[in-house]
């Protein structure tokens, strides 16, 4: 099978307090690894116990190291076998081991040899490392390709359908859109002048105390970034005062953060998440945005595992690319252009 | 594939009430589709939006057209695109339009081409358009082929076992069966003479006020028509007043009306019901007769399910043809006449 | 497909209780088949009926012959049909007929031809005949390869991890461990001194009256016998008279009951229980340990489901196979030679 993921490149494989004391396993681009917290920090190895094949998700962790839940055998961090009870170790193979750091309240998933992991291809996240902002998110699976999300993600007039009664509004279709490839960066902008904010973004003004019956300028700028990861910078402003540039009093702004990690060929996990400048202390509002979001959210999931659904009993079908899709046609591109690359590279 | 269906012939789709202001998806004779009402009557297109394949059945109606319910692409009740925010849809493909007609309370689908439906081909249903009927049923969806289905009805037999609490009795084993072929109809008679009523037409001999402790006479005069519906005459009358030419005070009667759709080749839709000539104007009578049908067809589904798992475990085993399947024989004679036709017309 | 099972041995199909008025529908070794209960005991057929493909087991039993629930063809208990309404059933096919025996409390099924079926072959269970011993179990349905079950109680170093709770304890991962093969019985001997009772041998400890709080002797005596069957010796004596061969009042004792019956090559039912000697008229022991085991033997139904897995995901790993496996190896090595044999007899 033509394999669709990019291998090099570190992927988002949970929220830190997924893995806690239990191990988790999870499957990343068709890899099925276990987390655990080791003394030296989070791991990653295959989730198969050399010795009878066992799961070792269903194992514990001991002083650091890995046990595996059926017989006992023990492995350290870098998947080597340390112990089991009257066995000599020593000749076992190594469980394959992964490379994983954990930063910014995630932890990433180098899905190519451990060996080539490099840790300066992480992203940098302001917003995650800054007092001035605060974060909320979850995390939803999907049954479709990755790149259906990238697509969704891209091209925001879905909004006016799927997400009608929130965040929608018919302005969005009618905005001029300008899209534009910066090296690994596809952006994606579109500014809707003096228009009446959506519900959500409504709810936003009042928290932090702006009229919401005003007009209001309005901006989305979406931003995708290998190997499949979209932040979109979004807000209103008090009309006339400048949209985006506008100062921070009149302005409601935040990021959608989008980490997109596919599971197989037509599966994915969605972590989602809205990183705010505003009423940053506030875990009452933290709360109330990441509700709001995650409904939002799931209005999209049956339309893209009906739409996988589609693509699968149709595999002919050539769809349309328009100028609302640059978006989605860019970040493909970029990510075919890095398969390519792997694949000259003998992977 | 062998196809197992005929193409070109009306099948109940939906029952009217299923399309309102939603559009409804469904698949039938392995044809993904969408209905819903446009300003011209009920009308139905493929369930595939040519921009993302997005399911347009996830989408709205708005001025009689469907939008798309991702991006806002409209199209018309015949398929062609109309508008969409922004763009200029003249040279965007169709989507393809499928013939369908509303009449007696269904919706009808052609699964031919759309230019080949001819609508003289509808049956002509008396009960669903005259006074002196009243018409109660249901829809249930059944994981096994429609051709097992016509097998069921087209052999009552079953009903001494399948449905013994209620419409079951030994007596229906014992009566001589005449099975004919007249054109493209099968008929099957059965009368069973000076025999007691089983209790689902006893109810109904209370309910038209005859005496349901006395002898009646019994019959069941099963109707197939092609591409897949069985029409069932079943009635009893007091005993020695000429059964099915008994006058109408001294019998209660009733239609057995079932409309079976395939979905694919291994599951259909079947759409059950009873028309009925007593009590006309009682919906108490149609609601308790609608409850006590759907009971007895229910114990159907579990038989047919198991059955087909059975043929598809088996494939290679060879079934027994007894007198008593004749009509199912030689409805599936008919069928596969008019798909042979149908292949050597270039299907 | 190679095969993973002997034929030509009875495996246990139901416990006793399962087949009552109703007859009961299962697949062993890949063989659907319908149990009933006939005037002569239990009897077997293939699970299909030649008229029309219709499962049996929704059918009943008549003065002991099984009528299917479709069109009321009966058959006894070889198979052979003996009446239909209407019909002439003299040419009829007959069911395949399997050979079954009741015994012990279960029903035993030969899974090779009905002919070759040697009723001398029947496992001698002195516990299931005796007053001396009480018996209580259940039944299991586990998405694994049966192999993977004698696997698992071949090497009780696993109660360790798996059930910590209640049996599992760390001597057994160090007491040594012996091994032998004697002629078509595998059996794996361990023998732990002068320990602590675990929870669960404490609570039958108390129950007998002995003093739960004073070290014991305890042991495990797995054997293993054709084709997939585990009883394994377990107990603990007050320390120092003897373990296993202490007097009947120092200690208390019961056989692990583990019938291991393939129904594919990656599923199984797993018939478990215990028989023991204490107590024997107290119901409410055999109640408390029956829910004791279910809930320990449950607890291996995950590892055993996400084992597999795991194997069918990554078809050509080579597992270790430790000193602690030998029982599963030398029970898979009886189990290949008699399949090698069975193939080699024109299988």
């Amino acid at each position: 099978m033509t394999t669709t993921f990019i291998r090099n490149a570190w992927y988002v494989a949970a929220r830190s307090e997924e893995v806690g004391e239990q191990p988790l396993g999870r499957t990343i681009c068709n890899e099925k690894i276990v987390l655990f917290r080791s003394g030296a920090g989070v791991a990653a190895v295959e989730d198969f116990c050399p010795h009878r094949g066992a799961p070792l998700s269903l194992g514990f962790v001991r002083d650091g190291n890995l046990v595996c839940g059926y017989h006992g055998l023990e492995i350290d961090c870098a998947g080597k076998p340390q112990s089991m009870p009257m066995q000599r170790v020593q000749s076992f193979p190594c469980v394959r081991p992964y490379a994983v750091v954990e930063k910014y309240g995630f932890i990433w998933f180098w899905a190519g040899e451990k060996e080539t992991a490099d840790e300066s291809q992480l992203p940098y996240l302001e917003w995650a490392e800054s007092e001035e902002w605060a974060y909320g998110g979850g995390l939803y699976h999907i049954q479709a390709d990755y790149r259906l999300m990238i697509d969704n993600l891209m091209d925001l007039t879905h909004e006016t359908y799927v997400h009608a009664s929130s965040i929608g509004q018919k302005e969005i279709d009618e905005a001029p859109l300008k899209t534009t490839v910066n090296g690994e960066i596809v952006t994606l902008e579109r500014n809707m002048e003096n228009i009446y904010a959506p519900p959500f973004w409504q709810a936003c003004m009042r928290s932090k105390g702006l009229d919401a019956t005003q007009p209001v300028d309005r901006w989305q700028r979406c931003h995708f970034h290998l190997p499949s990861n979209v932040h979109i910078e979004v807000g209103v402003a008090e009309a006339g005062h400048g949209g985006y540039h506008a100062p921070e009093e009149r302005k409601v702004s935040s990021i959608v953060v989008d980490f997109i990690t596919p599971e197989t060929e037509t599966s994915h996990w969605y972590f989602w998440g809205m990183a705010r400048r505003f009423n940053v202390q506030d875990e009452e509002t933290t709360r109330q945005i990441r509700d709001g979001q995650g409904k939002i959210f799931s209005e999209d999931l049956e339309m893209l595992e009906k739409q996988q659904q589609n693509l699968l009993d149709y595999p002919e079908r050539r769809l349309l690319m328009l100028n609302i899709d640059s978006g989605g046609v860019q970040a493909r591109k970029l990510i075919d252009k890095k398969i390519q690359a792997e694949q000259a590279d003998g992977g």
